[in-house]
């Protein structure tokens, strides 16, 4: 049910680290040919891999489209639901519902809207209505009441916070032109602070090096627990990426959080520069519609794009040396979580990375 | 999940009766312009009657396309939960999972086949693919395990159960070429039997008078109880209805139930024939995929086609003096059910009538 005349702050409503019990998670089936390549084949292979894991930790839901429910629901298994939706992609942690809490364990979620990344700025595809409505949709679905805000746009995977007030956000995202053009940053951090529930926001300038989406918090840095942050980093001055870690670091050891804490910075380095090949761009159709795909363009691999599953974490892997490294990166600061890996070149090759296909319902109280 | 080596007879799960404690009501949004006149909308208003009303007794979900989601959504009660699925038509009751209880009320379903009421030989639309998959689609949403029936027509309107072991049906539905052509009579009982968890097997002849469908049996009689048959009744022996009414009370009047009962028949009067008139008929888009609708085809009204929910009973009314006969009858045999109404002619100027468009899910033991 849409929430009309109130917002979350003034309802107790807030919006939880991503570090909590998960009642299920939510993934998109991939299928777009001008995005995905070769029909979206080896996305549905890796997609089913991701989904089939996580499927042995908890439950979880697969949309996929009327055209291609048949298809995925022989490919995954029997564990996974599938459940029919309409969408233009299938990046659920940009698109789904953001799930809040209160103090009871009680559930809402907000719907913000969504324009692939900069709408007729430059947005990435077009149109993006169906993906818009997906948020909706999943709240009525699953019978949770939610708060709908008409004018702001808002992408899942721009966000990352410590569940205790604290929020971290890119500027050339969030207050793009093609996005929020229209607020002043004042304004933006009034709106987010009255429907996430915010006491501080820390901003970046930017995200990942040639991030399609503008540069999206969650290729950059995660909350390892409150106060504790993990940077995406590289030691090669030479790498683009290099300054734009380098200025996120400054940024954040001047922050305090919401509590006062200063943040506690872990550097997680990337792989070395991963490039599409000839071979992959030439598997992608050609659409006016969408951003096209070149033969050496870089992909944003992170390894800070992983997602935290019940008992878990599953962590994109690029078969590089750094892997390694960000295994045992990730085993020391989450001693509890048992480290899954999966190859996620696939998924950026079409423009994102794990953290951005799959999304968590937080168990909440019915 | 779906169910390969085992019957439900094998399993301990039998066809329960309507007469039971429901856990949800799903329905599925009307919107073929060649079936429903005007676009749909007057079907519209009535399906949203009926979805409203029964929300204020019990949880109901309504079903609706990707390109009528939005409207529905505006048009029903926040109550009403929308889920977006494809589909033919707007026949839940016959496409529909049918639900399935064991002793300790867990629950499983089963997913028959449906060709559209006879396929390529005298169905009424093509195609009906979707239509066919929505049982399965049905149960892997609400995770509920399923058996499916590869090579058995049954729509969930041909068949009437007390939960205790009988089942009626007719022989111009179930067993009409078109559906299940392929098997003799003995075949279908054994298939019935296994699948639903049957010991006696009622067969009438024929269906309401002109029925569509062949003449799913609920629009002929119902179970009040076990032992207990309210039968569509005329007293007009101009009427091609009596004669068939007539035989399904030979046939009933000399049956007993599994349990070995006489079963006690109770006569439900027909309004007086109602017929379509020219302008119903002129709103109908013309389609070659479907039966034509005409001026002045007869009507198949009955009150038998009621539809049971938590604590009432909603009761399909024509603006006929009939309407309050049926609802003293209908008090009288459910004294603790509170008797609700909705004029259905628009339901009948589309094929069908109340039960058919709206089905239970059984409380379950989750």
């Amino acid at each position: 049910m849409k929430i009309i005349n109130s917002t979350p702050i003034s309802d107790g409503y807030y919006l939880p680290s991503e570090n909590i019990e998960h009642s299920e998670s939510i993934m998109i089936w991939p299928e777009r040919a001008d995005n995905w390549r070769n029909g979206a084949k080896p996305a549905q292979k890796v997609f089913s891999e991701i989904a089939n894991k996580i499927s042995e930790y908890e439950p979880i839901t697969m949309i996929a489209s009327k055209e291609q429910y048949d298809h995925a629901r022989h490919v995954l298994s029997e564990n996974v639901r599938v459940v029919e939706m309409s969408y233009n992609d299938s990046w659920i942690k940009d698109i789904g519902p953001m799930y809040l809490l209160n103090k009871s364990n009680n559930i809402r979620s907000v719907d913000w809207r969504f324009n692939a990344w900069g709408g007729l700025v430059d947005g990435l595809y077009f149109p993006w209505d169906q993906d818009d409505k997906v948020a909706r949709k999943i709240s009525d679905f699953q019978r949770i009441d939610y708060y709908s805000v008409s004018d702001f746009i808002l992408e899942g995977c721009a966000i990352h916070t410590d569940g205790e007030g604290t929020a971290i956000l890119t500027e050339d995202t969030v207050l793009s032109e093609g996005r929020n053009g229209h607020v002043t940053k004042d304004e933006a951090e009034e709106i987010l602070k009255n429907y996430l529930n915010l006491d501080k926001i820390i901003w970046l300038k930017s995200g990942y090096f040639m991030d399609e989406t503008n540069g999206d918090v969650d290729n950059m840095l995660s909350f390892v627990k409150p106060g504790v942050i993990l940077l995406t980093w590289t030691d090669d001055v030479t790498d683009p990426q290099y300054q734009i870690s380098k200025d996120a670091f400054e940024i954040l050891s001047h922050s305090t959080d919401a509590k006062g804490r200063k943040l506690e910075i872990h550097k997680l380095p990337i792989p070395k520069p991963l490039f599409a090949t000839e071979n992959e761009s030439n598997g992608v159709d050609s659409d006016n519609g969408l951003l096209p795909r070149y033969p050496g363009d870089r992909l944003t691999a992170s390894y800070v794009s992983y997602y935290l599953f019940n008992g878990g974490l599953l962590l994109p892997i690029f078969d590089d040396p750094n892997d390694q490294i960000a295994i045992d990166i990730l085993k020391d600061l989450f001693p509890d979580r048992k480290i899954e890996t999966i190859h996620a070149r696939e998924l950026l090759l079409g423009g994102g990375n794990v953290h951005c296909v799959i999304e968590a319902v937080p168990m909440y109280k019915e």
